[in-house]
């Protein structure tokens, strides 16, 4: 009895799953193949197809399933995918049906308003969008619910278990050592020179650069395949499915190299899920932050570190031969890591970066909280630019307007990148006990590390909650010293301090 | 109140054909990009959203619908829509379900029998699963009803309108005429020499040349793409992304110019279907022998025509330097219409094509009629393509065993073939009456003739049934004296009798 009930739910599931991959294809094809003229046609595929996900998601037989299988199963799988599943359901069904389809209709009208907005330069125009979606966005969180601050209800969406008593612990701590940090940054007399990575990149010799880098990495071409979009991404269509897109910037190699790495850190996550999560809600990486933990381990950790173009460089080279052949490692190695704060947060260096993900932070909180208003934002924003990454913008198409985040209604997700950064230092930190990793990259051989990271984090997909998984594999409670350490070893044998 | 129900009805026919795009897309991906290993989950996600079409097909909300709005619409896309929708809902709720899933299940290990067979020669292997395939269709066939003949009820799935007695008026004329024609080739003293074929012809050149031909064509490149897989095909996903595949060949242009040229054929076939029809199901070819007409029409009527030649050998030759630049027009025009029996019906000249066809229709009708047994196939085969095509083949794979379609339960599919090749010669012989075809053709310029198709034949989709669009653009019924005028002026002429 109980037996076959399980099978009804794992079946509804799977009914769910595939229409979940069948969207993550079409999405991919619009983005990579599409015909100019078919985005009509299936945008009105995709809107239709998503609300049968919706549908199912929010039933009484999805409801019914939760119920009665929720104390009652001996298996892992089923329990942890009732968990998930009870979650998805609360978060939909309790916002009353009439007030989404608001909502979703507000959110595409915003991100097109957006879009102009920041050609134009013009604040004004997009502020009354942003007015509604901090509305609706507060009052989702009062019908979610939370403990302590009416943020933590968004942030869950993105890094369940993380809130803002978490961040406010330790962002502030991470805040402090960078400034320091790039204060002796910037008085450093020792300063790399950016120019000597200028040069004609063909796009051919990138691509196949990015494939062998990808190949190396131990990312299965026969479970994936790399292709060009203007915005890369990943995605997992299924375990056995899981692509990535890269963009080739002829003028600056650093766009697809570090790039299509990063994007490789995603799918290897992706692609080394437990297969027997197939067709469930845990066949996915468990939080925003710990899939970013992994993207920028690949990109920062080993792709930018001095042992791994030890190795590459002369790789590298072959892939490059008019531009680098007279130029030392040493150089080129201190010009890919130039710390220079900029105005754009995707443009920003690793040391900056979590500065930029602060200003949002606090900005967003104080936004659904209520502390501030959103015709506040510009003047707020440059202030915190100049306060911690030093520079003021000087305008908001390259302030407050440059992401897309908010005009999607996506409040709560900044953070996850500041997270995915720490989580990354700590899992390096501990992966360094049991790998030489500095001799690992020289070496060239990654499937080491690869192994380690299926291991310890990939395989669960979202069996576990992202600070368990932290908990497990550390032993500890997220700590963001790694982080400074790691930084502050880098970058004070970089710029000599 | 009918307004309304009109409208629900749409609803439900647009959740159908977006299930079915999806769908499309997915056949697409599997055929073009999909990474080796995404195919087993992939397979269950496109059993999970079929099965979802054919329960919307076959739904009480959908018999609803039907038996509402039957009588009871003054909209004629409505009332065709309900027209197609019975019909489907008829064909798929007479069979019970449990026989349904057992058919579905023998289809697919049939087709893999099948492969096994025909790479071993042994026919053997795959009797027992033929026996049954013939039996379930004999079976579904009495569900479905016929007035006649059992083979009726089949063809009616391919061939609306079109019945027995129809065929075996039209098809022995034309196997006569052909026969007649073929002994005047075989024994002319003039002979084409395709030796002046042979070359080497790089993929990038015939894929340079395959994109500027649909682009003449008229093929909207903003609402499609040229791929390449081993076997060709057009894909309609709506009419805004219709997609062509080719094929090249570097020994043998051939393939890749007459084939991108007849799913061409087909693809504008699709992108001219009046977008009105949208996401109901009369946005497609109205029947197989209609799409096989168009996709004829373009590959035989034009692209092997001497005039087409006339204008294009030039351009064919910019992109070829190397095989033709001594090669005159005429040895080449009569070497890509030479006319050799061959055993293999993909790799038939036009005119012992329609030959091929017969034999096939011949047997499968009597074996649905229970006229032979599936075990004398073999021998049958063989004695027809001897009476008819004047070639004995030496074993089954390259006779009875040659062909996907009856392992994939598809009887009354191969008349389509030969019906097209018909309708076309027909629609050929009423265009020349409005168009000065061979001028137009030799001047290289096909917009008016993409204009005829149009307005007479595409923006119709399934608005109309086979006969009767062939009947409104002809004034006449099914006449095969046009494809034997073709052929036979045709064929005088390169053969000089």
């Amino acid at each position: 009895m109980s037996k076959e009930l399980e099978q009804d739910f794992l079946n509804l599931l799977k009914e769910k799953a595939s229409y979940e991959e069948a969207l993550g294809l079409m999405f991919w094809d619009l983005r990579t193949n599409a015909p100019k003229k078919a985005v009509g046609n299936r945008s009105e595929v995709i809107g239709m197809v998503s609300q049968k996900v919706h549908q199912i998601t929010t039933s009484d037989q999805m409801k019914g399933y939760i119920d009665e299988l929720k104390n009652n199963t001996q298996n892992e799988i089923i329990k942890k995918a009732v968990e998930k599943s009870e979650d998805s359901y609360n978060r939909s069904a309790k916002i009353p049906a009439e007030e989404y389809k608001e909502y979703v209709m507000l959110q595409s009208k915003a991100e097109s308003v957006w879009e102009e907005a920041k050609d134009k330069d013009d604040f004004e125009s997009f502020e009354p969008y942003l007015e509604k979606l901090v509305a609706y966005n507060q009052k989702f969180a009062g019908y979610w619910g939370y403990d302590n601050h009416i943020y933590d209800a968004l942030l869950d969406n993105y890094e369940p278990g993380v809130t803002v008593a978490v961040l406010d612990d330790v962002f502030p701590k991470v805040r402090n050592s960078l400034s320091g940090l790039l204060d002796k940054i910037q008085q450093s007399p020792i300063q790399p020179d950016p120019s000597v990575l200028h040069g004609h990149f063909p796009k051919a010799d990138q691509e196949k650069f990015s494939l062998e880098i990808l190949s190396r990495m131990g990312y299965d071409f026969e479970a994936g395949r790399l292709d060009e979009t203007v915005h890369p991404f990943a995605i997992g269509l299924n375990v056995n499915d899981v692509r990535v897109t890269t963009k080739y910037d002829v003028k600056d190699f650093r766009t697809a190299v570090f790039g299509t790495i990063h994007e490789g850190g995603h799918a290897l996550y992706e692609q080394n899920i437990n297969p027997e999560l197939a067709f469930t809600p845990l066949a996915d990486g468990t939080s925003m932050g710990i899939h970013e933990s992994q993207s920028l381990f690949w990109e920062n950790f080993i792709a930018r570190s001095e042992a791994f173009w030890e190795n590459h460089y002369k790789l590298f080279k072959t892939y490059a031969p008019d531009s680098f052949s007279d130029l030392p490692l040493d150089p080129f190695y201190k010009a890919i890591n130039e710390v220079k704060p900029s105005y754009i947060r995707i443009e920003a260096d690793e040391l900056t970066y979590p500065l930029h993900i602060m200003v949002r932070y606090e900005l967003e909180k104080a936004l659904i909280a209520g502390d501030i208003k959103v015709k506040e934002l510009p003047e707020l924003w440059n202030d915190k630019m100049e306060e911690y990454v030093g520079i003021r913008p000087r305008n908001n198409a390259e302030g407050v307007l440059q992401d897309v985040h908010w005009a999607g209604g996506s409040f709560g997700y900044f953070p996850s990148y500041a997270l995915g950064y720490m989580y990354a230092a700590q899992f390096h930190n501990r992966m360094e006990k049991d790998i030489d990793f500095d001799k690992v990259i020289r070496a060239g051989d990654f499937t080491g590390i690869k192994e380690w990271l299926t291991e310890n984090i990939h395989q669960y997909g979202s069996m576990k909650k992202p600070l368990e998984i932290l908990n497990d594999v550390t032993g500890e409670k997220l700590n963001p010293d790694y982080l400074v350490q790691y930084l502050s070893k880098k970058y004070s044998k970089i710029y000599q301090f």
